[in-house]
């Protein structure tokens, strides 16, 4: 217990803002929200300019503030403007800065402004509950925060964001799919403090079910028929929504874990974890190859693309992969996708085999569907598919069959030579695979890996499959 | 229609008893009875002799004649000398004559007289219903036939015979599992003939339940829970006995299977498959290296033992062997064992690939099951057999472990190596195993084959797979 106050406390040194801090972000987030309302004034365009976000609430992080200006619009603006509207005036705010566009349900903003991460949004001025796009909710978000998050909270959301960053289960982003800054701050409104929320995660058993304002009390029914998912929010500004959606189980359960092996070894790593050093080429390439499994590497070149589609369409695309290779019968061990958003996407498939024998057993209907057993005795008993049968084992026909391909690597080719988009490729995949479909196996990817330090690390850590904090624990025991 | 009278009317005429082999027969069944009774009085015993089986009850099969000779002994012969009495009697009975020692629920003696198959048999001479042992009930169900199964029925029950041997479902002895000649009688007394019986079978669905007594009546329920085998044969001498109970589900479902392609297209080849020629031994190689699969033959020489206890042995030793092979993870697509009951042994197992991937997955606990996880992780989070990992795979934690046995064949002769007792091989093939365990892959079973022509046969047949009767009737669609 003494040892996770001095952790919390050393860390919450680090990640609370200076009174110097504060100063300057206050000066810089007033200063665009000038220059946003100047814009849209240029452009003629009618809105309530506001701070949301971390600023608004007090519980950015020191180390990584982030600016989230909102632009509130009025209904009168068709909905398929406002994105563009948004990015009109954004640009214009933060002229001469380092500017990306993002993707969440409308394209948005996002500018670097002396080193600090700016998100200029447009939503639109509605009443509660009269949302028309999904950004709407914010200002009343941040309303309620600030309402009702004590102050002597606010260390206590930043430090389970900082470990949730640390455990990579922090951004409610379609890469991530983790944890939202709102849904930190409700975490913490409900259990009290960062240690708390860990004590009730690192206890998960079936589903955590966080109602605040209380709105399904006494109708729990109703409200496990209306969430199904296995860890629920409902957000106080909105019933009918669970803040938590989008969190995948991959990151919820890292949660769980990494909560259980924090309270049992309560260490500052979790928050700042160690960075991986690449293996040296050799070694890596002795690995591949030793490992006694076989790795299938999809490389593709840039795809032009903001990350959040991005990031869907490889999402999209590896879950089609991982359905062609197993209904062809490969067995898949892991996989991954990997991006530097850039120069380089790779899709990592860890197979058991590569090679698959050149017939198998294929099973018939049971004796007693007369019916089925004539249409398999008619399909097979003399077809050239067949290796050996009809036979009859137990109460079934079988037969054993040619198996139509046997190798990964040549079934991945096969299928994607057109893109692949009838076996479920994402568009933007597709097109790229079409133009030059690269394939590598097991240590042929050395040269990517040479490369390309991001993708070395990001390979290196793969390999060994334990994430930073299983290491860090297991090697205090 | 009219085609399926022809063909049993050729067939009938052929397996009817001509009145000179009834005659034959008679007398030869006569001079055992005698000789046997004067067996038992220069050994003192007591007891009745009579003639039972398809000879007493004139469903014989004209070119496959056998004679059963019963002695009832009186109950006041111990039980475990029942057999040896019955052997001792029956050896000097038939002395003179090849004799083979056989064993049902104890042994028995079959000899060959006047290339006749004799069975001499021992029971108890008891009431109905009062069994000390399973053959007591024999004279019981040849009085029962006699009295109940018309003359005109008794060629039903030959065609019936002949048609179970053709397809190889005729035998209640262990090697076979299939249809005893009391069961054929029973069902030809139930279905009044041959075709209604197949149609019967054909049309199997679920379950077929025959009560002739009626004992059952308004009780199915009860006789549900009691006879839970998908063939249920009612005793009409033991209501609690069902007589297809050592029917093998192979051998009802080939029957099944067998009646729908007869009577689509009635043929006598059903009656008298052709026989198999063995490929010739290049073409056998060949098959054997390119088909795709690994085939492991497991050979084994003379194994002393009469053929029902070298049978249950073989089967036993399957069922350990297959167990082994899929508790590793080898897939296996087809496997057989063989013997000809005298000089070798095999088994053959047919599997997708003989080697596996060095490294496999390993599902852990769900996140849920908090002390299992614990234990998973105390377990493997630095252990040398892990590949990869701990790492969490939506809501479990999962490794990738070192697989202990990659390739099939080293994996039987490590596990063989001691004879294999712990793995469940039967005690005279671990015999046989701890003293020379030979193992052979693919086409090095061409010395066998080469050496032993019904070996050579079976291997052929089992590679084409398909029973005889459906490249017969599909060929003449």
């Amino acid at each position: 217990m003494q040892k996770l106050e001095a952790v919390t406390r050393e860390v919450l040194k680090k990640i609370t803002p200076t009174p110097e801090d504060r100063v300057k972000m206050k000066a810089l987030a007033e200063e665009l929200q000038q220059k946003t309302a100047r814009a849209c004034e240029e452009h003629g365009v009618k809105a309530t300019i506001r701070v949301e976000g971390s600023i608004a609430k007090d519980t950015w992080l020191r180390e990584e503030p982030e600016i989230d200006i909102f632009l509130r619009l009025p209904t009168s603006v068709p909905r398929r403007e406002l994105g563009e509207i948004g990015l009109k005036i954004a640009r214009r705010a933060t002229e001469g800065a380092k500017q990306v566009e993002r993707f969440a349900e409308h394209p948005y903003l996002e500018a670097f402004v002396d080193d600090v991460r700016v998100n200029i949004v447009p939503c639109y001025e509605v009443k509660q509950g009269e949302w028309r796009s999904a950004t709407d909710r914010t200002p009343f978000h941040t309303d309620y925060v600030q309402k009702h998050l004590a102050e002597s909270l606010r260390g206590e959301v930043r430090l389970l964001k900082k470990f949730l960053k640390g455990i990579n289960a922090y951004g409610a982003e379609i890469k991530t799919g983790g944890f939202s800054g709102y849904l930190c701050e409700l975490l913490i409104l409900h259990y009290k403090s960062f240690a708390e929320t860990l004590r009730a995660f690192a206890a998960y058993t079936k589903r955590i079910t966080i109602d605040i304002e209380g709105y399904y009390a006494g109708r729990q029914n109703e409200q496990r028929l209306l969430f199904p998912e296995p860890l629920v929010v409902v957000d106080p500004v909105d019933k009918g929504r669970n803040v938590a959606s989008a969190v995948q189980p991959q990151k919820l359960f890292t949660l769980v874990a990494a909560s259980r092996a924090f309270l049992k070894a309560p260490d500052t790593n979790f928050f700042y974890p160690p960075k991986t050093s690449a293996l040296p080429v050799e070694e890596l390439r002795n690995r591949l190859e030793n490992r006694g499994t076989t790795f299938i590497f999809l490389m593709l070149e840039r795809i032009e693309a903001v990350p959040d589609v991005l990031w869907g369409q490889l999402y999209k695309t590896q879950r089609a992969l991982h359905k062609l290779l197993e209904l062809n019968d490969f067995k898949l061990i892991r996989e991954a996708v990997w991006s530097n958003e850039k120069s380089l996407n790779v899709f990592v498939f860890e197979l058991e085999q590569r090679f698959l024998s050149k017939a198998k057993k294929h099973l018939g209907p049971p004796l007693e569907r007369m019916k089925e057993c004539e249409d398999f005795l008619d399909k097979y008993t003399n077809a050239d598919s067949v290796v050996s049968g009809p036979y009859i084992e137990g109460n079934r026909w079988v037969v054993m069959l040619h198996r139509k391909f046997t190798d990964a690597v040549e079934l991945l080719r096969e299928k994607l030579k057109d893109g692949g988009r009838n076996a479920g490729v994402a568009e933007l995949m597709a097109k790229s695979f079409r133009e030059k479909l690269e394939i590598v196996v097991n240590s042929e990817t050395v040269e990517a890996y040479r490369r390309n330090r991001d993708f070395a690390e990001f390979l290196t850590s793969f390999l060994s499959g334990k994430p930073f904090w299983l290491e860090t624990t297991e090697a205090q025991r």
